[in-house]
């Protein structure tokens, strides 16, 4: 497969350089071909800008949106976003690799999302109409690729438990996987997480890298979260709720997005990615 | 009330600009003092840089919590964080407005968090015991001020209903209010949410705008989220798991943290913060 890996942290000596050197040789002794979009090392602009638009007249109010749609239909992007979107389709898969910080992803990968995931592109693709609500939420121009989070926590991992006060760690990044990865087409495999990272020693490195070993060489085997379909009939339209008979009946939450409920979704624990409703 | 605005838009002419001078005058009519924090007007650096910490020596290795923590103590911050740190300190409430780009605040609002929330300051603050996992989560450096998210979407209501599509607006907005605003100790009012803004006419703008002035009049008295205390008896250290017996039986996620469940969450339907376990 052809891999692209996106990574967010500003410290060549990290954790997470490492980490990241550890997943790039299993995927190349694996027979994969790997790029890598080093967002710091390549001074990656974080936010939108106005200075995006190229096409926008000086006069002009930056509408997002409209911006967004009119640069990517005149290939008009700029040549840093323009490079991004033609590695995203070069890839078979795209693995994004952060920190969490503030329970979010930095705020130069965030803007690496935000400038690189255009209108036509990764959202505004498909019809509209009262079966069909745009090519979306497992439909899109990334269809038929996978994706992946490895990310770090310094917080242990009972906090980020079913119960732990930091909120379920598939909750907190589903918006991620579901609302960034899963949008525009992508295949979303459970994330790869190592808590407590400020206190791994070398000692607890070489465990950790091992776990993200075999992760790596099962990326193109490992059944995907199985996300329901927005066009698929599970959901009505144009309310696009679930349907009622669907989900643990009373069940709210993002858990009700995953097909079979959400102990599918946990990392490693999903078996299958058939709907047993 | 001194009020602190963090306003985070590329467009002066745009909605949210419209929104965020309603919000202004509003308060201002009120007797409240107003400062903001316009950071694309002010050029404000989205990504935390070594750059950040200047007692760093050059050959050091950038660990992020460990030079955040060296910095805040030595006051050798840089001067933009500094003042940001001194605005908050200031300020009796704390609002932050932005679109949601892509389920979450735009990389520059992100990156101010991020290069603010210094350690010692927003986090890292109190002891770590049996009894006691640090001032977070209902305490800590903010204590006694509240916040409030002031925040605009394209997409329409019923997908951020309970069983839409994008997940509920208080699952996807938890991240930032529990994990970012209560965490340091802010009392969290439900958010200002403005939906399907892209056909926001002027017809609708100004019922919009009446809704906004009404939760700036309440600001002081609109009860905040029941989040739940982390050192107050609701969790057990240092698992910090919410005990067994508190929240619905068999619940997870997000809602779990609101005393007396998801419902007191609701924007407007917040009529008290008593916990009813």
């Amino acid at each position: 497969m052809k891999i692209l890996l996106v990574y967010a942290h500003p410290e060549p000596r990290s954790l997470n350089a490492a980490l990241r050197d550890v997943a790039i040789k299993e995927l190349e002794d694996q027979g994969h071909e790997v790029r890598v979009s080093d967002l710091y090392a390549e001074a990656w602009q974080s936010q939108v800008n106005r200075a995006d638009f190229p096409l926008l007249a000086p006069d002009a109010r930056l509408v997002v949106v409209a911006a967004s749609k009119e640069a990517f239909e005149a290939d008009a992007l700029t040549p840093d976003v323009s490079a991004e979107i033609e590695k995203l389709r070069w890839a078979d898969a795209l693995i994004l690799q952060f920190p969490i910080w503030w329970y979010a992803m930095p705020a130069i990968l965030k803007g690496w999302v935000d400038r690189v995931f255009a209108y036509g592109f990764a959202y505004g693709v498909g019809e509209h109409s009262d079966k069909w609500w745009g090519d979306r939420f497992g439909q899109g121009t990334l269809v038929g690729k996978r994706a992946m989070l490895i990310v770090t926590t310094g917080g242990w991992e009972e906090h980020y438990g079913a119960r732990g006060i930091n909120g379920p760690i598939d909750d907190l990044l589903f918006p991620i996987n579901h609302g960034i990865l899963y949008y525009p087409g992508y295949d979303v495999l459970p994330p790869f997480v190592a808590y407590r990272v400020d206190g791994l020693d070398a000692g607890g490195f070489e465990p950790t890298a091992e776990r993200l070993r075999e992760r790596m060489r099962t990326l193109a085997t490992t059944p995907p979260i199985p996300y329901r379909q927005q066009n698929g009939g599970d959901y009505l339209i144009p309310s696009l709720h679930l349907r009622p008979e669907l989900g643990d009946p009373g069940a709210t939450g993002f858990g009700l997005h995953v097909a079979g409920g959400r102990n599918q979704e946990a990392g490693g624990a999903a078996k299958s990615n058939m709907s047993v409703d």
